[in-house]
């Protein structure tokens, strides 16, 4: 439960198109990997959809995602050269925009296949084509370029799927494209405890977090509940206050703490961030 | 794309619950667990939505997924002890339902608890309280038990997040509660290709897929594309008619092999199943 006031926290969803994932055949490591650079940020994560190479679900899954209070929407996959790659005339219908060859974009794929002596074939072009008003965006490890796309102030993102490459068009997105950067930054501390149930603490995180709201805390079970309980506990807090936020961190550490002992666990402080 | 007429699929979605995963704390390798065994069955994955412990959010997507097509839902995380622990909830607001005290869940939790002396304490009597009309179901690894509803033919399932738990659940659920059988088996090959460029092998592959409708042929770049691209190429099917869906993939197979070679690939067969 993130109980900071909505109104403060800078949202960003994430999108991943491609049966490939929604099959279980690969697992979501992009979506992870978007997800903690945008909240290195300072953003805070929305909601995770994995759609298949359907333009309907992929039209559906960005309209929906309009209709939410989002800062930034970010899609990876479905931007490359093969008949199911259909991620940029999704995009471009779930905007209600024309899909255009963008001068920039047939340049810098033009020049990577020329570099190798290979011609343009239509697959190729195809990856030239963006939403109108979109701008393509670099990609240095692989030829489809991102797009980048400002919707009456929310900002959206696509990247191929290939995880080399999302990384790229990604940081080249962060760089030179994103407008938007929060005011709020994420602090975070981090415990592993032995030896006390998660059901035995439940009761005295839900105090903390009242207390020292608008904080975190989560429990995230890692060993068996009866036989040998470990608890990795996550205590965070975004805030536009560094000393503040940090303070609110280290008290409730503190009193957390004291209650593990009296639990009779043990605990590693795993840090803080 | 998946092009075997919709009316013959017997769609799965998933929904994971849990800041963890929306954040990037945690891969959602319970999605591509729960994905590649309800596949094994014959199912085909719809979407997988990942939402945070935020009841809105739950809701909103249980809400969606029961007027998509599906014949399961599967949702996991959230069944626990803590204040945040809130699906059974959620699940309950979404269906219109009361949430009430499972006589048969109560029962399991305090036995648990009991062989080790402990104290049933309101944490621990809330991982027994289920959608009114929904059962109860076993979880040998851990305390809170599943929870498994039919609304309308639409069989609904609430794991717990943690994975061997989730893991247990499911099995039981399958075993014991699972009503529907697909009568289509999916089956598949792969090939891994050496030196061919996706952008290459696109229009055979389109080509390929008009004629053995509704073949679905999936190339998957591993490699850079220009300098060494590397791809594996998935065929698939799902059929109710095991000899026939075998010979269309073999016959693809054979054909897709021999424009590689033509295109100066190298090919291993990575085997059927």
């Amino acid at each position: 439960m993130i109980v900071v006031n909505k109104f403060t926290i800078d949202w960003v969803e994430i999108i991943t198109v491609g049966n490939e994932v929604v099959s279980g055949r690969t697992v979501n490591s992009n979506a992870t990997n978007i997800a903690r650079r945008m909240q290195s940020l300072g953003f805070t994560i929305n909601r995770v959809t994995s759609v298949r190479d359907e333009e309907d679900e992929i039209v559906d899954v960005i309209t929906s995602a309009l209709r939410r209070k989002n800062k930034v929407i970010i899609i990876t996959g479905g931007l490359g050269p093969t008949y199911d790659d259909i991620t940029s005339q999704s995009l471009a219908k779930a905007l209600n925009r024309k899909l255009e060859q963008n001068v920039k974009a047939l340049e810098q794929i033009k020049e990577k296949y020329r570099k190798r002596n290979l011609e343009l074939t239509p697959e190729r072009i195809k990856m030239a084509f963006i939403p109108e008003g979109a701008q393509p965006v670099d990609n240095n490890k692989g030829i489809a370029p991102g797009i980048y796309v400002n919707v009456e102030g929310v900002e959206i993102l696509a990247t191929p799927g290939v995880p080399s490459e999302m990384e790229d068009v990604l940081e080249n997105f962060i760089r030179s494209f994103l407008k938007y950067r929060p005011a709020f930054k994420y602090y975070e501390a981090n415990l592993e405890v032995q030896g006390v149930m998660e059901s035995a603490i439940a009761p005295h995180i839900a105090e903390l977090v009242k207390k020292y709201f608008p904080i975190y805390i989560k429990t995230h079970p890692q060993g068996k509940e009866l036989e040998k309980p470990v608890l990795r506990i996550q205590i965070a807090l975004s805030s536009d206050n560094e000393m503040e936020a940090k303070k609110k961190i280290e008290d409730s550490k503190r009193e957390l703490l004291n209650v593990i002992h009296a639990l009779h666990g043990t605990v590693t402080d795993q840090g803080t961030s």
